[in-house]
């Protein structure tokens, strides 16, 4: 890369995406950080991800207001559905109802406006809960519709879609991360996160995340209520 | 159709998505109508989507706030950007990145919530002016990627995204809305609509519109500056 491309990268202010901005950075991209306010419940998401992409050199941060709680059905963005503290059969209740097509479709909006042809998301087939979206066919899906829908792909500039965490284990993410220099005690991950940041430690994120570190071999730096 | 099947109809409140909406009622489909307060300068077409949603027997109609402004990129989004009001070549400044993407994917959201399979779009090929998310092929990649994104893709249930008008031309849509009764007086297309609804005539959108009135032989009942 002569100038730096640009990327744009979803962060969410957990240890998946914050991993993915790592290896977005030391990849060589000058990354542009994209985070939803969508009515979820874990406010404290958003605070770290503004943390995680000024500690990892984000050219700037975009956060950008939906109101997905309006639409309803999960239990991340409404409040009377409680986020389920053991494992459940098939799709859970935390599933977000199309959120990651709807996240990318607005990044790929951001990566049309800033000239940039690569868009970085943390999303995982280990660990990843059963939410459909977290498919490796539905990123190269997204991806095939994105080279149809935009300026970029009409003018023959290939839009890419990135998720470089798609097949590694959560020890593996964690293992990565640390060796390009992340501070995970940056990042919140709980799925009903206090104001101030704190895991509840009995949800799917926390028990995936507090497994990983395990694995990982290394102390696990969440702060728990 | 036993029960009616819930259809989610994009509705912004001008010719054509009214038109789709018509088309669905048609169809026998119970509609959800879904438009965007997505920061865009005609903020007459909120009203008149509200307004059609209503006249065409809508069963509920949300409106999803979205600050693709703070994107920009556009002449609809960003005041700084003015309006054509001549024919210009290639992708035109009002086009909004990724906006169809963006749409689709909350439309999609809500029909994964409602249990729908049907998602109606207005978009159209031949006035479509060098849209990239207008065309055929972005349609049928949105689809194949929405069956992998989703719950009832998971589950086997094909979700189905249909654009009706996207072979007809802007007379051939005018006739078709007005057998199935719609009164186009309630709808909105200037891309600079005054407060109250009345129309530049100058825009590109206005002068497929006029056309499309004499086209298809009927008097033209915009209110125009």
């Amino acid at each position: 890369m002569s100038a730096r491309a640009k990327a744009v990268v979803l962060v969410s202010g957990g240890l998946d995406s914050t991993t993915v901005l790592a290896m977005a950075r030391a990849r060589g991209f000058a990354c542009y950080t994209l985070s939803f306010d969508y009515g979820q419940r874990h406010r404290a998401e958003l605070a770290a991800a503004e943390r995680v992409s000024a500690a990892l050199g984000d050219v700037e941060h975009k956060v950008v207001t939906l109101n997905l709680d309006s639409i309803g059905g999960s239990a991340l963005t409404d409040l009377s559905i409680a986020v389920p503290e053991q494992e459940t059969e098939g799709i859970p209740v935390t599933y977000v109802p199309a959120r990651n097509t709807v996240f990318l479709s607005i990044a790929l909006g951001w990566a049309e406006v800033l000239g940039a042809q690569d868009i970085f998301i943390g999303v995982n087939a280990v660990d990843y809960s059963g939410y459909p979206d977290c498919r490796p066919q539905f990123i190269d899906a997204f991806e095939a519709m994105a080279n149809l829908a935009t300026r970029e792909g009409v003018e023959g500039r290939k839009i890419s879609v990135h998720a470089p965490l798609i097949d590694l284990g959560k020890g593996e993410i964690i293992r990565a991360g640390l060796e390009l220099g992340v501070d995970y005690a940056l990042t919140v991950s709980c799925y009903q996160a206090t104001a101030t940041g704190l895991a509840c430690g009995r949800c799917d994120s926390c028990r995936l995340r507090r497994a990983g570190f395990e694995q990982a071999g290394v102390a696990d730096p969440t702060r728990y209520v």
